[in-house]
């Protein structure tokens, strides 16, 4: 006998299970279940007062607080569709997005407020914009009135990606979708009841990987943050007892050099999810040394942020430090709820042999996948050529069935036939002492097609000439995939601190035509 | 973008994330999941080879081996339908169910396969009978060859209930609905690829609670045991590090004894899951004890097995043991993914209040509640009138909204307009030390329309009377609840065990009619 999947039967059921459990601490306050579930119910009521339909856009724009935490259940449960916004875009982009999405309302952090400023009057759609989320709250009745029955493959978000390239594109959820990838996250990582789950990971990034819906579903306790620095972040561990956070490696380096310097340690079970990057040795260590394990997760927004996990063997305990790190490294498997909805193929989409060397796209499909781009047919129908969500990630598949990235496509240097991974390059050059940023991009080569090139950083004080940092990457890489140029120079960065390898191509490529694969 | 929800997906993805993995231990075989995948796989290829087509239905016979857990892929891979049967029914009840259900194939333990002599001959619809699950395994093809596509709302499986009047049902679980109560299992009681779970409940008792595909899901271990003597279960506990196992209270009441006679302890901790009667504080002690935790779930066949869980509150923890008992003894909330579909409801479908003192019906639908009753439709729309599904069991709601089972409506017995829960009365007399079984049922009265009567079966060696009984009640128990008549002798049972209540009140209630609640 079916019933919707819907994470608002998480909310549901937590407000009537775990009533008197705290849901929810931000600073000194804290709401239990039944609060939430309240406040979530006057919020809701608040937007249908505010002429909000069911299927209308109603868009957020603020950091881990209540205001951006709240509306993941409220716009649902008013029959909405949820538009997080990237707090670090600027005001033009938040307004093409705006624009874009059509929404209706605007729940803006009064610190964020003002940032749109300068193109709130040019908005097209936007009815009704508040900076006092409380206000709004309280606006609304408890109970809602009629809430509008919500539908399994309807829509419950829109997550706008920041490419490095063209418009964003808005990236829909399903009720569906939301659900079954909430609870992929509780069974990954063993969210319960007694679960405290530090705020790190931006509510605007895939819904913070669906921990959104995820902590509320186990009953667990969400603990805001609005700036994740260190202090707070160690004072918020041990008062709350956190047993949850999830944030890039830079975050948990930032955390454990924080913990190394005063001496901190976490007795009581830290589990840290990282993403968007490799962990480190150096970061598995110090995590370990902190009292935390590190998971590591990949994915996209288009996968509903995680979508595999680095599955940890039990034999590999025994291993040393760095063997541990480069297993660790390895992108992993599908999550529980991914099934084997996960592959590695070439341009005629036949599987790569899983030989750690062969490199092909990872694609994949089917329940946590996005429904498609909003309002964006020929990007939803390019990226899903074949029936698979084409990732642009490309990756080799080690022979027990781990993926493991090697690169954007589009990054890339094909030369001579071979494919190059800018990250390997990158990689050794920033073991490089002088160091301090680096890209590698393909350039034209007569003879090779392409060849690639390094754009570097130095580190204030420090200096190497391009003919040292060559000499150093053929002493440790085939020679055919290190730098022939080496260009020096601060590197040109998105808002959110990816560095613009496009530009980069661009200033290389002025004029000559570069193949896309 | 949707894919279909089946317990086929927890197959493939094991196979290739904990390929190397040990999936299944019996005796001293040892399958990785891997093998395991190759055996089912030869399983479903054999049933195809005997003719099984999808929808078809395929039947098991067999205690908890690779015969009865591998059928539970196997059955559906082919896109056949699953039916366990309780090895503990007469031929008779045995042949009922097979030509009801239509199985065309049966797959039996050799050990039972000769009770269905008397039988067989007389079999409609049954073409091919085997007792040598190897041979059959080993006569399918590696890879199957063009498995069908499954359904997510298609059948996965028949589970005949044990009814204690008229005929059998047969109780449909749906692709969609065995997937969903898996990672209920899973998430319920912290199911992970470390897991090592003991098949002490029987395959045949709905899919193990749907641990048949929950501990697959989880990449654990399943550890088989034909027959769950105390002595082999302390063996494999030990053994295989055991981490979870579902039992009866009287299943963990003979673990603990053997434990306790034998100083043993678990110290890897070990979680039982327990349902069918509330644990008795003496049984939650000595689990305590042995270094184990029991949780108390409830349900039926109908709801997939659990459905509700004695939910855990921390500040519990501080309480006696006897409060501790008593609060572990209520059935409790929904399970996560069962959302908020339960209710106790009075006869017109009105929520009873939550006072711990109103007794009203438990009714639950959605994901978790049964598709129907096999060619039945009118036990189907009985069960599901007012949109809900009907479970008979009578209970009371607590302040905290656990709920708490008083009886099964049919014995409830009606007094002068009060409900009397035949369990509470029946506690009473298991305190007596005479008692070694009761039950109650209710009996005519002229004036108050009922009256509880007791049928009492004395200790070998003790003596009790009548007046003796019924005075040990009125000190314990408001009046109008202490029994009026007594009877020694006997109790009726099925062959699952269960007293044959309605034996008692058809003989209590010869040639006059009671009145159906």
């Amino acid at each position: 006998m079916n019933s919707v999947l819907t994470p608002l039967d998480f909310l549901a059921r937590s407000a009537r299970v775990y009533r008197d459990q705290v849901a929810v601490v931000e600073d000194e306050r804290r709401l239990t279940y039944a609060e939430f579930n309240q406040r979530i119910h006057r919020l809701a009521s608040a937007l249908r007062k505010r002429g909000i339909a069911p299927g209308d856009r109603v868009a957020v724009l603020a950091p881990n607080t209540l205001a951006a935490l709240e509306p993941h259940f409220a716009v649902p449960l008013a029959g909405a569709v949820l538009v997080m916004l990237n707090t670090r875009l600027q005001a033009a982009e938040l307004a093409w997005i705006l624009d874009h999405c059509g929404a209706k309302v605007l729940i803006a952090d009064p610190q964020l407020l003002p940032s749109l400023d300068p193109v709130r009057a040019g908005l097209q759609y936007l009815e009704y914009t508040t900076g006092d989320h409380e206000a709004l709250v309280a606006s609304g009745d408890f109970p809602f009135a009629d809430p509008p029955p919500p539908e399994e493959d309807g829509i419950i978000c829109i997550n706008y990606t920041s490419g490095t390239t063209g418009f964003p594109k808005g990236v829909m959820f399903t009720h569906r979708g939301a659900y079954i990838n909430a609870l992929g996250e509780a069974l990954e990582h063993g969210l319960n009841a007694r679960s405290v789950y530090l705020w790190i990971v931006p509510l605007f990034h895939c819904n913070g990987w669906c921990f959104s819906w995820a902590v509320t579903a186990a009953g667990g306790r969400n603990v805001c943050l609005r700036q994740p620095d260190p202090q707070r972040m160690v004072e918020l561990i041990q008062r709350e007892g956190v047993t949850h956070l999830c944030g890039a490696p830079v975050v948990v380096a930032s955390l454990t050099q924080y913990c190394a310097t005063h001496a901190i340690r976490f007795e009581h079970g830290l589990k840290i999810v990282t993403a968007g990057a490799p962990p480190s040795p150096a970061v598995i260590r110090a995590a370990v040394e902190i009292g935390a394990e590190v998971a590591h997760v990949y994915g996209l927004t288009e996968t509903y942020g995680p979508h595999t996990i680095c599955a940890w063997c039990e034999e590999w305990d025994a291993l040393p430090l760095d063997e541990r790190a480069q297993l660790k490294a390895r992108q992993g498997v599908p999550y529980l709820i991914a099934g084997t909805d996960l592959r590695v193929v070439d341009s005629e989409m036949r599987d790569i042999p899983a030989d750690a060397l062969t490199m092909g796209e990872v694609v994949m499909r089917g329940n946590n996948v996005m429904l498609g781009y909003y309002r964006n047919p020929e990007a939803t129908a390019e990226a899903f050529r074949g029936g698979w969500f084409h990732s642009g990630d490309i990756a080799v598949m080690h022979p027990n069935g781990y993926i493991e990235i090697r690169d954007r496509k589009k990054d890339i240097v094909i030369s001579g036939g071979e494919n190059i991974s800018s990250i390997e390059v990158e990689k050794v050059l920033y073991d490089h002492p002088a160091v301090l940023e680096c890209a590698i991009v393909a350039m034209p080569d007569d003879k090779w097609g392409e060849a690639p090139k390094a754009f570097v950083a130095l580190k204030p004080g420090r200096e190497a000439s391009a003919g040292e940092l060559i000499e150093f990457c053929r002493a440790r890489l085939a020679h055919f995939k290190c730098p022939r140029a080496v260009e020096f120079g601060p590197l040109p960065k998105t808002a959110t601190g990816k560095i613009r390898k496009n530009e980069l191509r661009e200033r290389v490529w002025a004029g000559r035509e570069k193949k896309v694969n």
